[in-house]
């Protein structure tokens, strides 16, 4: 099922939403949907509408509410925390492949070897938003940004950590996501030895990803596969 | 361990490898290397070789081979059959991702849904090369070009056939994989009807990667990462 998105705010009462702006611009001007048609609105939290449009203006669509199906909250949740990677090619891409392999939210910080400093959070809710409605979710991941790994383990407080490594044994996967948790994957050159510590000294654990050297996107990918069918 | 890559034809003899073109190049113009200094070099045939460079000229290099390290051929061959991706960005996307993640050899053919005719392959082949230094590999994966499914399943005669196929029951990933094999991932819009029937005529097996909707792309990476522990 193709589907749209409102975020809370446009969601008016109990009967009835709003579309704004570049998605609004979409239903109109491209798809050429119009009053009296029918189309499909996430709500990000865990439901999908069946809604009759019922005004269209130049800005704006409102639809009124149908029937909706919807999926319960995901029991566990799956955070992808990931150094900003200085290629935004790759970062883009790494974001984008974390709601598609079914992240429940992403933190981006700034790492130690992270080399860049400027980061368009508009844009990458975008991408998210994106990416979920093209992977058919029900639940839209937030985006948190942090300054630092440290700030990771403040703001997870009560959640299980687990960091990519290469240079360490197995974890053997089937032991780990039993609770929250927090999935630490580095920038471009890894962790540095302050944030290894730091991680053993949060309790958390180690997951090798195999003998090839990975790139941080792959990295992502890699470990978020692993949960695939948990 | 960062190496360079010489293909077969130029190991001279058992004692001297040449180094053309755009990777002589980036060894003598940008990373300043010459006469006496020591590179390794792999042959993507299991062995990296300490080399001492001994002559150097605008278009190539020459080296005195040293000792090496060597890996075994892997004992089980995981081919990645890809359905050629419309967008080329994506597409050389998921085979970079196929080399970092394992796969013995890539083979890209025109499946039922492919739109796209033109392929560059020598671009193909750089990016293979760029991803198995990269990712510290011993073997390069080769790349195989072919004209449709059928023939995949006629080039991998013996082989196992595995199917990332959405609207199918779990196959229990740890039941696969103990022959050599071939994943197969569609392109944008995924296999025909037609396809799906091929794959049960020559007796294989389908694999769902989760309840999300994956792109192409992300459904190679999250195939080619369920075997990162076997």
């Amino acid at each position: 099922m193709n589907y749209f998105y409102a975020p809370p705010q446009q969601w008016i009462n109990q009967h009835e939403v709003e579309i704004f702006g570049q998605e609004a611009q979409h239903i109109i001007k491209v798809l050429r949907y119009n009053v009296g048609d029918t189309i499909h609105i996430a709500n990000g939290e865990g439901k999908i509408y069946e809604c009759e449009i019922n005004s269209v203006s130049k800005q704006k669509l409102t639809a009124i509410l149908g029937t909706f199906v919807e999926e319960e909250v995901p029991e566990l949740a799956k955070v992808l925390a990931l150094g900003v990677i200085r290629i935004r090619d790759r970062f883009e891409f790494a974001i984008e492949k974390a709601v598609e392999l079914g992240a429940t939210e992403i933190c981006i910080f700034s790492a130690d070897h992270t080399e860049r400093t400027k980061i368009n959070e508009d844009r990458l809710k975008l991408l998210i938003v994106s990416a979920f409605k093209q992977s058919g979710r029900f639940w839209l991941p937030d985006l948190v940004v942090l300054k630092s790994l440290d700030q990771v383990y403040k703001y997870y407080d009560d959640f299980d950590f687990i960091m990519a490594h290469e240079e360490t044994s197995l974890t053997n996967r089937t032991d780990i996501l039993s609770n929250d948790s927090v999935l630490m994957v580095g920038p471009e050159g890894g962790f540095s030895e302050r944030e290894l510590t730091l991680n053993k000294n949060n309790a958390g654990e180690f997951i090798s990803l195999g003998k090839n050297r990975l790139r941080a996107e792959t990295a992502v990918t890699a470990l978020l596969s692993q949960y695939l069918f948990s």
